[in-house]
């Protein structure tokens, strides 16, 4: 199989974090979305949407999605688990996995493509009030991790998940997006530092 | 257990449509959104974010988020599987699910939520040009729909999965986003045709 890759945006790294925290290799091959080629003959083929990751398997298929492509390789190697075992641990994960990228990885990015002038060829039209409009809703999200990790080490409890992963990649997208993690947010910053000292976070 | 369930509103929907193809039935609790019901202190209790549905467990745990409901019930009762049970089942749906949601599903809401005078004082602030925009986008994932149906009976192939359910409550909402299927994309026709007559429909 193959991962198309974008480099340091936030989706495909959301991948490579959790093909690290899962121990799994994955050859890549490098996508340059500065250059459009997402959007070239070759891999709006892959995917119609132009969007990568893409992964595409030997016989030719091709998985689209972030969490589509991480579901794969969980349910290909299940341990060590970042969507959950029992009923009740799938449904947590996936609960807080969905408020964090509903409620603080899309706001950031709406910030972030919205009023970054180097976006405005990526997202049309560019709606800067909208942009604005996402900052506060980004800070709501962070009040809401900070108090739910008073009393939790990691999102959903004493092991990482994937939305603990996909929470790190937002936070290290704030600062394109103008805003910041305000300083009382004790919980958040220490989870914050625990998660930017995991091996995985280089990935 | 209880679910605390909105009526007509589409999250609310979408958790008892999944249930009445999975052929569970839970007792319910109508919270009344009309009448700011799900900002009361006890439903702040319930999820802190205000939202529903919500799934009460007998010993007062809380699932919030719509699909997290539902993959909790999955996970007790795989059959019928809308999620898939094959790692390719699982990534493929997942991709789809995403697809129809990121898509349709909110695009649509926030044509509504973003333009119509009855949503002011639950969206704040509202964004009309930002409404606007996401007419178009709903139209493509509409004619990104279509293809995919005209080869495939479901959204993923011969057997109904999450992404059909997701796709059925966000097309049932384009009326008040003043949105309308073109009458050429007749493939999602079909299947639109096919799903509204599923007895889960009138869930």
């Amino acid at each position: 199989m193959k991962l198309y890759d974008g480099g340091r945006n936030p989706n495909p790294r959301r991948v490579r974090v959790f093909l690290a925290e899962k121990g799994i290799e994955v050859p890549v091959v490098f996508v340059n979305l500065a250059e459009f080629e997402h959007q070239s003959a070759d891999m709006l083929a892959r995917n119609s949407l132009g969007e990568i990751p893409v992964l595409e398997l030997d016989d030719g298929t091709m998985i689209a999605e972030t969490i589509a492509i991480c579901r794969y390789f969980e349910a290909l190697h299940p341990m060590p688990s970042l969507f959950g075992q029992t009923p009740l641990e799938i449904a947590t994960i996936e609960m807080w996995q969905r408020r964090v990228e509903f409620r603080l990885f899309l706001p950031v990015a709406a910030a972030f493509r919205h009023t970054h002038p180097a976006m405005a060829k990526y997202e049309i039209p560019q709606v800067a009030e909208w942009g604005e409009a996402n900052r506060p809703k980004a800070l709501a999200a962070m009040q809401m991790l900070n108090k739910q990790l008073a009393d939790h080490i990691y999102i959903c409890g004493p092991e990482i998940s994937v939305a603990d992963i996909t929470a790190l990649i937002a936070l290290d997208f704030i600062k394109p997006a103008k805003i910041t993690i305000p300083d009382d947010l004790t919980s958040l910053h220490r989870w914050y530092q625990m998660m930017k000292a995991r091996p995985s976070a280089v990935a």
